[in-house]
């Protein structure tokens, strides 16, 4: 039974992965339910508040549910939420047999659902292609697990490490292609997050715009549906309300300033956090754990090289996407980031996970080491 | 016949690539003869003042050259030089075809070897594989067509463009796959060519180390018995004989400094060039044609960001071999390459032809591209 476990965990994943973009602040689930050997049900979960990845592929499956085999990519839930729990779905439907790919990583009911499943006479498995379905959902879990978000820092570089002229000269250096990968990687985050810096030097809006996204209708339509939370790190409050970063729609504003601002932020339509800081710079942690505490899976930031550098300086980044630009800029161009060390043995390790052509520019995929 | 001449064209160029370390300054050439649809002789050029690809084939092949076709993947010669010329001995042994995969690069000879063998009555075709055949010799054609040879330039550097850190605390920040690589681009130069701040700083040598090239016994050997001409840029002849690179063997020491110190490097068994330039720099483009009429191909620039930078200024760089490390060693560390640029219009643009592991580091690969 290994091999048509995988490959039915692989089409289960294949229909999570549809709600890349719009599942948030849930998980992206997919099912499968197998009669005989055949597909007769499948499902995903495409946003908060509908139905789960179970619910819809029992509805397809109807009465060849019975004695079936259900595929899901996360434990099913055992408890009522906005939704009824998915356990007892699959009891009523009378399933034979459920294979899930991981237990559920909240600490607090992982295990609950395959138990009662159990309880119910069915037969259990975890653990069928798990390490796919972590990373499919590498946010969720570690907000479960840690109470922080999944941080990616997204970058943009010539091949000499820079990002633009000692003039603050910059401009696009990536191509189209490279712009649509970083569109996606907005459209899939909980939160986009960026600095006072990035908003006044460059007029950016960090908007997801649809059309950019190189996505098909109904996947362009989901990440239109909800996009993430705009974050402007403000410690000072520098920007003004006129930029277009605030134009664009609203946003939350973390600051370490007076919260006597808050009403005129307010007023257009914007929040003002207050987040403990010192000498005007948000304590960057501290916004982490809050925007955990409001459902942020997965954070990207796209910010200068002070603010990105401060992530790194704080051992807060996941992850690294560098977009490689096909120039040099030369050695008295900006830095990649704001990251002084005098000595070699405090150079952060990281490993290179990934390096692929995308369009006339590449892609660096690269996570941090522990530290040993 | 178009499929099964790619075919034997490939296996020439796979002969070929046999003496990638051991022919320059003669182009690398491998030649198969085939008869009645079978391989019935093989031969590869190993080095200059040896027989010629075509004379080992011939020889394997015997008395079944007659009526055959032979693939070879450069013009057969048809002058005398060490050796009697390869379209006689193709003449001589009555082959009834001759496919080459390029003609002669040299203006003055390209096309004669041809046209001896049509005048002898032989089917002759050109152009089967050329851009690969074109790719094993990219040093001989350029040196033959521009008189001047192919510059690779390696640098090895951190993921966010660095090579040392400020204070200069500098040690292998690549792993042994990647210092395996850096000894093969070596061997297979003609030169390595080095400035004076990377042997006073790192104690280098720039030797070929036959047992770190993971490469089989023959062509470890072949290696080792031609290796490449080490050159050292000095024109203020800051570096005393006494640092390893002098000790490491003979070398070449191009400099403006006054000529009368020649004697003094001589007894030391070294050579001193004195080549024009202006404050105490070397006119690095005199260097590189002094270095083709000697013969050379390709030269592997391994320097530091003052030399690097400066063949990089000039447009002298034919491709780039960065060595990428998954470190981040800060932006007060020291540039790739000493180029300093005000406007982004001035950044040359390259093209990354290759991303590969090399073990845990990354190779990047990168040509520059034509300012349009």
């Amino acid at each position: 039974m290994m091999n048509s476990d995988h490959a039915f965990m692989a089409r289960a994943l294949e229909l999570a992965r549809k709600g890349l973009y719009s599942t948030h602040p849930n998980p992206r689930v997919g099912c499968v339910i197998v009669r005989d050997g055949r597909i007769v049900g499948e499902g995903w979960h495409a946003r908060a508040g509908e139905p789960h990845a179970e619910v819809h592929a029992l509805r397809q499956a109807g009465d060849k549910a019975r004695g079936a085999t259900a595929y899901v990519t996360l434990e099913p839930c055992s408890h009522h939420g906005r939704t009824p729990p998915c356990a007892d779905a699959l009891i009523n439907a009378g399933v034979a047999r459920v294979v899930a790919a991981m237990q559920d990583p909240n600490p607090q009911v992982g295990g609950d659902g395959l138990l009662r499943l159990m309880h119910a006479g069915i037969a259990v498995q975890s653990g069928v292609l798990e390490t796919e379905a972590r990373a499919l959902n590498a946010g969720f879990i570690k907000r479960m697990e840690k109470g922080l978000p999944f941080v990616r820092v997204k970058l943009a570089m010539s091949l000499d490490g820079r990002t633009a002229m000692a003039s603050g000269e910059s401009q696009w250096i990536t191509g189209p292609a490279a712009r649509a990968a970083v569109q996606r990687l907005r459209a899939r985050a909980s939160v986009v997050l960026t600095g006072a810096d990035t908003v006044l030097a460059d007029d950016a809006r960090l908007t997801v715009r649809p059309d950019e996204l190189g996505l098909g209708a109904e996947l362009s339509a989901l990440a239109q549906a909800r996009p993430p939370l705009r974050v402007l790190v403000d410690g000072r409050l520098r920007v003004p309300l006129s930029v277009p970063f605030f134009q664009a729609g609203a946003a939350l504003v973390a600051t370490c300033a007076a919260a006597s601002a808050r009403d005129r932020y307010l007023d257009d339509g914007h929040e003002l956090l207050a987040v403990p800081g010192s000498n005007g710079h948000v304590d960057l942690r501290r916004l982490l754990v809050e925007l955990a505490n409001r459902g942020a899976n997965e954070v990207l930031v796209e910010a200068g090289p002070r603010l990105a550098g401060a992530f790194a300086r704080l051992g807060l980044v996941d992850e690294y996407q560098l977009f490689v630009a096909p120039k040099l800029l030369g050695s008295s161009a900006r830095p990649l980031l704001d990251l002084p060390l005098a000595r070699m043995a405090d150079a952060p390790a990281l490993k290179i996970v990934e390096m692929r052509a995308v369009g006339d520019d590449w892609r660096i995929i690269a996570v941090p080491q522990p530290v040993v």
